[in-house]
């Protein structure tokens, strides 16, 4: 199980790092293991809308089992699949790199991080390298 | 007519030929010729979605009088009218392999069984393999 | 952790308790901690709908953290919140008993059952007695 | 305006008094003056549907320009008013305590706080708590 304290640390150094990183503004949110939020954060000069899009890369993450790029090539060979995915999921899921699964050592996934606001690859470097900082794995 | 005792069976046969074949954990439901729910088992491991697309294969199949197959065959012809489809129905439709049509001897729709968790080809054939030890007969 | 097999056995008791009570055709579910389908059993003669109503039930529990006759008496209280929970939740919550909390040894909510079928207060009895069956604590 | 920074300490010390009052575990989110999530959190043994409870009163404090407690007494005189207004903002209005609009020196709403986990009431003595540690005015 990830508590409370450490999704917030996965949440505010992806925030860090982006900065670090010279990244635009990123927006940065940890699921736990049934898709509910745990934290979330938002950096200055982010678009309004980055929650939603924070929240779908780590939701289809979590309630698929896949990575945002496992989901990304899914929709590459079949769109129709992640369009149908989407459908029973109320809309919520965006497929692509920066959903980021989160699993225990014996690779059970406890959660998932999402990020957004630079590129998808960007995103989903920081949020690793803010994972390996929380003492959490991650699984982009 | 499907027994809520044979709709019960097909579901736990399901995962239990997972287990057999080595495949991921599987999900199965079982809905009636209505495309209401009679029976629905998720093995641990799954995540946690699972529920709404193993519904999701199922109910396009009785919805639509057809299988996942044949479903999946339209989507790539034609993937607007499964689209359109899926629109009228709320977007509870996922069209691929893993949804099986249930009938009766004389060829009659009774309900449909709703297999994920493996490769979609996968998921069809623990799924027939399980009606084929619950008396029913399963039309991928 | 409440184990894929814990659950069905939740479930199937369920209907076997309501039968010996010489209740109407009971439908049970029980959901995780995260709120998600574990497993699900409808008997024969209960209306098509009972799938809908049954999760409304352990859903609303699992999401609020409170039992179906905690949200009742809330509802009472105060329509406009359980209205308005409701309305945040997709309208997705039934706040009647029969909505039963499943704790672990130390408190912690694991998951709930819903039953409908006879009932709000029937409902939760053969709930309850089932969990007990099942090995599970059960807070109605 | 506030900031990204100041939304983050304005929840993580909403809290932080939620622990020291000795109330349930809170969740708190504080949103921008468009109503858009700038930061959220979770606190451990908090029921998973906590992020839509409080996103729901900080939303409607937004949007109507109105406290938890306006919107609330409006909701006891006038149901089918609360009733409505959730309607055209999709159902995601919770009107009571714990809905608490941020406002600069001048008077004008910079965003709103949501708090939920105890009764209304303590959500709320714990949101303008934590509102005035971090340098922001609070109505409530």
């Amino acid at each position: 199980m990830m508590t409370s304290d450490q999704a917030l640390i996965a949440v505010t150094q992806t925030l860090a790092k982006g900065r670090e990183m010279g990244l635009k503004p990123l927006s940065a949110i940890v699921l736990d293991a049934g898709g509910h939020p745990l934290a979330f954060h938002r950096a200055d000069g982010a678009s309004p809308g980055r929650y939603a899009i924070a929240h779908g890369k780590a939701y289809g993450a979590v309630m698929l089992g896949m990575t945002g790029s496992q989901q990304m090539d899914r929709a590459e060979a079949q769109h129709y699949f992640m369009t149908a995915a989407n459908g029973v999921f109320g809309g919520a899921v965006v497929p692509v790199p920066g959903g980021i699964l989160i699993r225990d050592d014996a690779g059970a996934v406890i959660g998932a991080l999402g990020v957004t606001g630079d590129t998808s690859d960007n995103d989903a470097k920081a949020g690793l390298a803010a994972l390996a900082e929380a003492g959490l794995n991650g699984d982009a």
